[in-house]
């Protein structure tokens, strides 16, 4: 048979990663504490259909809902992005440099189509998200990993290995980080933008938890620090809207811009119109403030349950973070607890699941298998004690 | 500033090539024989209103539409696509081997994902759509040209060159070709898949238009001849339900299913859910029986219309495609009439646009700069008569 082309073999071992370490997601006896998704009950059913009814009324919106649609995305959407997301947030911007993208996975694939040669080296923290990595992989580049502390990626390693690996890209997701939670601090962003420039390096500010704070207040995103264009930010509308609808956007500069144009017409012609134009309506008929409030109080409640849970639950020499938004939490079990040999019996058994550590560092060879990514946003307060209770017993029984 | 990947300098000739051949798409007083879009009147807005309300009142459903979904597609648009396209067009599948994409274009960009490495050569028929070339041309393949006449591909042509140049891919649409409206013979296509496995050559069979047959019998597909899975079949709802949906499917075996998973995940995690939604239940619904004999109806007449007016209003000498079905026709005009100079003057004088020809040859060159690609699918009859005849008499005008 034919064979598939080179970057196939490359994106293999991410992509058996990911189907070894996450997995019993969609049973419904487990308590997963395993997906990214948004809590069900943070997804605007009426809303949306009152919306739908409203528009497919009116013979011109039903048309354009149906017809294709702009490449780089609906202009009434590309201004909610400069007027309700990024301005409120001390970010300016013009719609002519907002890409709307089928989610912010099309983002990051459409940003390494533009960037990444074969063999490019991307610097990323350590941990991160296991599904950028496959695109990474899948792009050909080279992973390597920058350490992190509370206060996120350690500039002063980034740098060093900024001058020691000449990197094509940096990739950071800076605000309730996934899978830590942690939040980047303020001159890091600074420092990280100053960086780019410096060493003409792009930074890829990946920011699709900062719209869900709960606690503390908002940060600056790198981008709002960039001079000359070399930070580029993506950002997902999957936590605050809907993520089944596939809707995202990246913010760059004018000739970033032109090149997106070819890339997402050599994609997929354009983003769904439909989302599209629900997603606009969503906010500019107001709806975004409350629901946006609701889900972060929601969140926020799940959050409190969870670090309250595991402080309660799991054995003495645990370590959590203290995320103040998204849907993450990382935690750190005392050593000699293999989290990614104890998934399966924490499924089978325990009727629990989680994402196993291992799988977020590029380092890979076991680091961070005593961690494990929990994910509080989608469950309940009180399958949350349950779960956790569970799986904190499953736990203590091995240190024996 | 940092410099894009070697691809984005390959697909900038077939991208320039666009803009400059295509054009004033949107200018609402130019009757326009450019774009490929649907009919306006094709398109279901009161039937996606009745179907929308009516899922979004279901709390179940309402989530699923909101929700995160299976990476493959849902399964229910996915045994529409077994059952109720390709069972009646004589193609036996199962819905395991259906990959829901977004659009036709995202089709042809994940299976170039899948094979295509820099350098590999695809065959395309002469002409072939330009949109296509400009996804090869970004995978930094070399697309060659193989001959067709009245039907299609020429395939003692593609022989030869499978040996010349040993491809990794043939690239063909064979029914109602964009941009010539020309049927590859059942023979031929029979022929490709033989091909496609003697010599160890992935068949890449992109077949948007099969559905909206409004004259003549259907053929098989070459997938239907394929015998070890060297065909893959792609195709897409946009012309059969809704263009700005973005959904389309790919036909594969299991092995390559499998790599499809991982690639689609890296692109986009998946396909926008409310729309496959609403298009697995407009077919489930009893709807598209009905709607698709009306869009028949009306691209039928379209077509007819077309027709008795070029053979009425362009100067003898000219050449045109009798299409089936599908959305174009394919007009070559007396030597000495360049499409591509003309094409600013008709839509600046005679208000008309077009598709100048010669983008839609890989060979480059001027060739194909004699001809145009008319889309009569989006417009009204009345403006085809009033928009043929200026054209026309423009071209008239330049024969002296």
């Amino acid at each position: 048979m034919s064979k598939f082309a080179k970057r196939i073999s490359n994106m293999e071992s991410s992509a058996a990663v990911v189907k070894r370490l996450f997995g019993a997601m969609n049973d419904p006896e487990i308590i997963s504490f395993g997906g990214g998704a948004p809590a069900k009950e943070a997804l605007p059913v009426d809303i949306i259909r009152e919306i739908t009814n409203d528009i497919m009324r009116t013979e011109k919106r039903g048309i354009e809902a149906l017809q294709y649609g702009p490449v780089l995305g609906i202009s009434d959407l590309r201004d909610v992005v400069v007027n309700d997301l990024l301005a409120p947030k001390g970010v300016n911007a013009k719609s002519d440099n907002i890409v709307i993208t089928s989610g912010g996975m099309e983002a990051i694939n459409m940003l390494c189509q533009l960037y990444i040669n074969p063999g490019d080296i991307i610097l990323v923290e350590s941990p991160s998200f296991v599904h950028s990595i496959e695109v990474f992989e899948m792009f050909q580049a080279n992973c390597i990993a920058v350490g992190m502390d509370e206060k996120g990626m350690d500039t002063e390693d980034l740098e060093a290995k900024i001058i020691k690996y000449n990197p094509k890209m940096i990739y950071v997701i800076p605000t309730f980080q996934n899978p830590t939670g942690i939040t980047l601090a303020l001159e890091r962003r600074k420092k990280i933008a100053e960086l780019g420039s410096k060493y003409d390096v792009i930074i890829l500010e990946d920011d699709p938890y900062r719209d869900i704070r709960y606690s503390g207040s908002d940060l600056l995103p790198i981008k709002a620090f960039d001079r000359d264009g070399h930070t580029i930010l993506a950002n997902s509308f999957s936590k605050i809207f809907s993520a089944g609808s596939r809707l995202g956007y990246i913010l760059a500069d004018d000739e970033v811009v032109n090149k997106l144009f070819d890339i997402k017409t050599a994609t997929n012609s354009h983003t769904s119109m439909l989302p599209q134009i629900l997603c606009a309506e969503f906010f500019n008929r107001g709806f975004y403030s409350a629901h946006h409030k609701m889900i972060c109080d929601l969140y926020r409640e799940r959050r409190d349950t969870m670090m309250e849970c595991i402080d309660k639950y799991f054995p003495e020499g645990t370590k959590r973070t203290t995320p103040d938004g998204g849907l993450f939490m990382w935690v750190e079990l005392p050593k000699g607890i293999n989290t990614t040999e104890l998934l399966a019996e924490s499924v089978a058994d325990a009727k629990v699941a989680y994402v196993a550590g291992e799988g977020f560092y590029v380092e890979r060879g076991g680091k961070g298998n005593n961690c494990m990514r929990i994910s509080f946003g989608s469950v309940a307060p009180e399958k949350i004690r349950i779960g956790t209770e569970r799986l904190g017993k499953l736990i203590c029984s091995k240190l024996g």
